[in-house]
């Protein structure tokens, strides 16, 4: 049994395989509408998204299975004290699978730690949110026909946009991909996905959308979200910075695909929508089809539990108040060691860096 | 395939196929159990609203069917900013058919406009909510043998109520009904109903429910809103006015029928649950029963989708604060022309009349 | 049709027989995959319980029924002003069978004075919870083979601790069963349990868990829970006493079981977890599968209603503000007789002790 927590979690070889299945499925929905009878997916959203789960209920009742869950922690266990580790035991007893939605970084790692059953990570904070990854790669493969040798634009907040910094990281698998970074200079992608996903990738940056749309194959277009803002104002002056519109889109390759992990609120004009190049609708199809195919492999994967990540560093604990570590008392403080010659480790639940000891 | 935004969308044909669809349902349950199985109806409710999302759920899976949906705005992707067209387009990847209730009057117009899936308009602020209508009529077709020839009595809240105003809109296409409107003075019958609906129907107004009582065949009753007063005292002084008890139903005729939309707080002393005229109860049921009947239909209808309605007016923009328009950028406004001669015109999502430009 | 609003609604006899079921589901789950098919159970939670909640949720899927409900009453009608009463006579159209929570004692006894189909306590305030205590005894009975002839100890809240006192009083129609209650000063078990179930009982009382841990076939271990303290301070104090840890562990029997109603908070140290004799995760897959059974029960019954308990005392109320009858208007204040020659009643809702007139 195995468990998602980050989209870097499957192989190049597992994640076309995942590829392939959601293409059958697409095919043929039909031969798989009773894949999952008698089976049960718990969606345990600690904090609400809509889109996200009901993706998943989607997607686990047209494989014929059913869901329970909560789309909101305040309703939930937790509100009394319960720690995460023990809500996944206690689901264990009542579903097949879990999808978990948490504000902490780490929260599913630490759920599939102790689950008996597969975790999926539906997003952990600011972290990881690998099945919306699933759903950019399905729609970029069935788009483009490949998933290599492609100039892939990321527009807008790459600084908190975790849907950006993980499909950057799937990306990097893949040969001939050259990334174009278009951002503010306060929203500018942090040094550490460039470090980790991008030392042998070919990348530019600039300030300037319209500078760069001629030569893009595909356009990610990301929300500039008010919650990721310590203050106000800076909110005010950027979030209409890097605005779609038809006018720019007149700039764009007849066959660029416009990628968007929606919400949007106005980064891209209604007026695209009709546009055969924007895509993010059919992103949100392709998200289910992931998710079906991603139910079907972890519900039928006999291999035994995944080994607990890391090591333990006598002394080190992390610090980051945004992880699941700053609120649970239980799992152990672990560290995965990333540049021995540095002494540079990080967090195995939130990735925070540490000077190893 | 085709939305049910406002009872009227219906012709009186239309209406008598549902009416014999539910009472064949009724007869034979089971024949219908597995009529939808495999599709999954979307309830996207912005508002908590129990009674309306069980009863469209039960609907739903005595069909043999599966839900998704949310319960309360607050946790869905509106918080985060999304549109109500972006979330139709959304939900329609996921779902076969969307029942939604929302705050702002029009707003499942704005869905069915951009959905690609029907739109079923569980209740739309205080404008319309035609399902529960489809349970009134129902009601009175199984207890009274027909919807004709009639002698109807409306009592309590008649400015807010619209249940009443869209019972009153429905009835207004049979023959031989005859309104009796009971209210106190602050709360009557708005003009605007009686021009529309009753021109060419027998009505009068009282004050006083006793001496009402002894004519109907009917008596819908409803209750005295506190959300819909601007004013606490208002409503204090009023609420207990029209309170039907045992005394009062033995001036009322043998085989009355006493309707109520629910919930009910003291408007109907509970004495009287037991009273075979109290049919409150049983049209709960029916409405379970009509809502099955509609989704029925709207998932076997093949038409193209509604044309969008009205016209733009240029340079006329509806200015109801309560209206969707008044937060939604994206739809169009369009108005329906309603008399030429006149110049009148009416915002297609939430009815507020215009002068014509 | 019968319902479950207390343990003690069952006798021996039709616990012994919910047991043998729920024995037989687990050991042939396939032979009630579809026993509840085209069933629907309505979970009315009006405050919220995940982990109840979802057992009962996953029973009923795993009997091939389906799940309507509401998980927060503030999202249902109650917030409307809707009576219990008239909430379960509205479900009884929707469902074939409910489960409910409510804050207030008694509202799930009016619910099943009102409802036409069978009502499942899931919880009433500090009252009852009997299928946590369905629970409890499949757990004993699993680990020990037997529900008679043990030593039981009850340890931490058995004040509030409403699960206490309710398997107290399930073991008490069982022969040899020896009590030890291990509960600081404040926390003691009221008077009237010891009085109601423990006349023919042996127990002692201590309060050092240490002391009494080398005698007991079973430890039931409660959270010392926040909510139930008026004072702060008093929590603060006592919160963290008798905590059971692996030192503590080792004065145990080797065969005895630690039971728990979850969630824990740090009452059980986690390093407990993986010892043979720590049974309160079992304890989560037991309850769903006397859940599972107490439903076929339910529905299977075809038994009129039970009669309307208790009496009319002519001028008596209920005084107790967590009692339904505070809120509610409906039901008769009714009262059972207990102590005739002392001339002691009890109100039927919540069962506050009344002098009888």
């Amino acid at each position: 049994m195995k468990s998602l927590i980050d989209v870097l979690d499957f192989s190049v070889e597992e994640l076309d395989s995942l590829l392939t299945t959601a293409c059958d499925i697409i095919e043929n929905p039909a031969k798989y509408s009773e894949c999952c009878k008698h089976k049960k997916l718990a969606t345990l959203f600690f904090e609400p998204s809509t889109r996200t789960r009901l993706s998943f209920e989607a997607a686990m009742l047209e494989l014929g299975g059913s869901v329970i869950g909560f789309s909101d922690g305040s309703n939930s266990s937790a509100s009394k004290g319960e720690s995460v580790a023990d809500t996944a035991k206690v689901i264990s007893c009542y579903a097949d699978i879990i999808a978990m939605r948490h504000p902490k970084e780490g929260a599913p790692l630490v759920a599939a730690m102790n689950a008996t059953i597969p975790v999926i990570n539906a997003g952990d904070g600011g972290h990881a949110h690998p099945t919306q990854t699933l759903a950019d790669l399905l729609t970029i493969y069935r788009e483009k026909g490949r998933l290599t040798d492609l100039t892939v634009g990321f527009c807008g907040d790459l600084k908190y946009g975790r849907t950006v910094h993980s499909l950057i990281a799937a990306l990097s698998r893949y040969t001939g991909i050259k990334v174009v970074l278009i951002a503010p200079e306060e929203l500018g992608l942090p040094k550490y996905v460039k470090q980790e996903f991008m030392q042998n990738m070919s990348f530019v940056e600039t300030t300037s959308l319209e500078e760069a749309l001629s030569d893009l194959d595909i356009l990610y277009m990301t929300r500039v979200q008010k919650e990721r803002f310590d203050c106000l104002e800076t909110y005010e002056r950027l979030k209409d910075s890097y605005i779609l519109d038809t006018a720019k889109m007149q700039l764009a390759k007849s066959d660029m695909c416009v990628l968007h992990p929606l919400p949007r609120v106005n980064e891209i004009a209604v007026a695209i929508d009709n546009d055969p190049r924007a895509c993010y609708f059919k992103q949100v199809a392709n998200g289910k089809y992931m998710r079906m195919a991603l139910i079907l492999k972890l519900l039928s994967e006999d291999a035994p539990i995944s080994e607990i990540p890391g090591v333990k560093q006598e002394g080190l604990v992390c610090t980051n108040p945004r992880c699941i570590t700053s609120i649970e008392q239980e799992p152990e403080h672990r560290f995965r060691l990333e540049d021995a010659k540095k002494g540079i480790c990080r967090c195995v639940y939130c990735e925070a860096e540490y000077k190893a000891l």
